[in-house]
């Protein structure tokens, strides 16, 4: 094997893994250790998850917020109050294994650590949320288009002006991811996230930007731009950052996050996700 | 129009709505004014539900339970502490439409009423669970038979030795409802209702019944038994009565139930719960 211009190959040992063929439990400790950077692509047929972690006192609001607003907050865990590990995760620690976090206190964002050893607290109830990086999978093995994959950047999210169902003392705006498609693909990547539920499931919006409230798809609130193809819709999916947007707006004492795109990855295959 | 040996029939008006015909409101109405029966049948197209409502105290535990035991504890709704109506049935009220109702204390079933004003406390937190007899009228509609529907009979109902994840303070084991079919019409049964996770979804064991700890069909916990004919299997599906099984093997100081069999029935379109 040679390179274009003739020279050898600088090393002979087996091709790097992927991101894609990392196993979770290996890219958990990439992220451990230290790696900083969004999941999407990561552990392709692994579920990811958005953390939210909420003290005791506030952790039913959370709770029933996710049941009453489903598409956005699918709740695949929660743990018992101060744990940091489940069996979602073989040896894992959410409060260290995602590669960024959020802390909140009183609905500001105050730090943006790698790791929440020293913040965590052993009220905490994580709640554990599925993300729609799960069923990119499906879609690029169906043949479409992930753009933001292809462009090597973070999904782009967007507040919208679509008010959730308030659940006690949390309340928020509805935020989505947005994936461009091309016309002939649109029906698809509906019928194939459709079939996820637990990670978001179908799109709530195609096309239209404007009436969810977006003004400029080139400045997302989350995440990074990605440039849409001439004649591509923007097709818009519930996301997990929902429950940060409602402590944003809510204000709990405390609250941990994972970093916008910067997902933990869980043992649990798509493959348990999928419904018929 | 003539009877069959040619007398007139007793009375000229527009014949009598069925069960199936009668509409959410309709059925509630009955209800409330005293009819006590099982609500299979009922209102077809319209999701029944099954109540449990706890103490403010044990409602986490009650919603935490209901998260990790997703095919018996559907949650379609959680009303706030000591409301008793609900958009899910307009101009209803939880503690007047069912047909029967259970009071449990500490426990132990101390009354089977056929409302509960008198026992209702301003700290309840009612819980809407999805209830099999929804998916019911979809089986009919695909020609599939319905064996109590055809005998008149309640469902029957079992509990299985088969635990609950538990969930603080409440732990249980599942309770399972049966319907059998001939072998030709199980894919059928299981394809159709796999389509209304809301509502149990699939089925959780075929055949074997004496894999799930049950020993006695013709004996069932709750409902009646069915014949069950020749060559037909029992096929059964996760039960909306397991928080019942739970509040009495964890024994919460209060909570009321509908009667197993005895359901709310919603406004909500069947449609609204079905998956592709």
């Amino acid at each position: 094997m040679t390179t274009i211009d003739g020279a050898a190959p600088a090393q002979t040992t087996p091709a790097q893994t992927t991101p894609a063929q990392t196993t979770p439990g290996q890219a958990r400790a990439q992220f451990r250790a230290g790696l900083r950077r969004p999941t999407s692509g990561y552990s392709a047929g692994y579920a990811q998850v958005n953390l939210i972690a909420v003290p005791q006192q506030q952790a039913f609001d959370m709770l029933l917020f996710a049941q009453r607003n489903p598409k956005s907050c699918p709740v695949l865990g929660v743990l018992e109050a101060g744990q940091y590990s489940s069996e979602l995760l073989s040896g894992g620690d959410i409060r260290t294994d995602i590669p960024a976090y959020r802390v909140y206190r009183h609905g500001e964002l105050v730090d943006e650590p790698d790791e929440v050893t020293a913040v965590w607290r052993e009220d905490l109830v994580a709640f554990l949320i599925g993300c729609s990086f799960t069923f990119e999978a499906p879609l690029l093995e169906a043949g479409l288009p992930v753009a933001h994959l292809e462009q090597g950047r973070n999904v782009p999210m967007y507040v919208t002006d679509r008010p959730c169902q308030p659940a006690g003392t949390l309340s928020g705006p509805l935020v989505v991811s947005m994936r461009p498609f091309p016309p002939e693909s649109i029906a698809a990547a509906v019928r194939i996230t459709s079939r996820y539920p637990g990670v978001h499931g179908a799109p709530v919006h195609i096309g239209a930007p404007e009436q969810l409230g977006i003004t400029d798809l080139q400045n997302p609130d989350f995440g990074s731009p990605v440039d849409i193809p001439q004649g591509w819709t923007p097709v818009f999916w519930a996301c997990g950052v929902t429950p940060q947007a409602a402590v944003m707006h809510s204000a709990p004492e405390l609250a941990i996050s994972h970093a916008p795109g910067h997902m933990l990855i869980t043992d649990l295959p798509n493959s348990q996700l999928q419904v018929p």
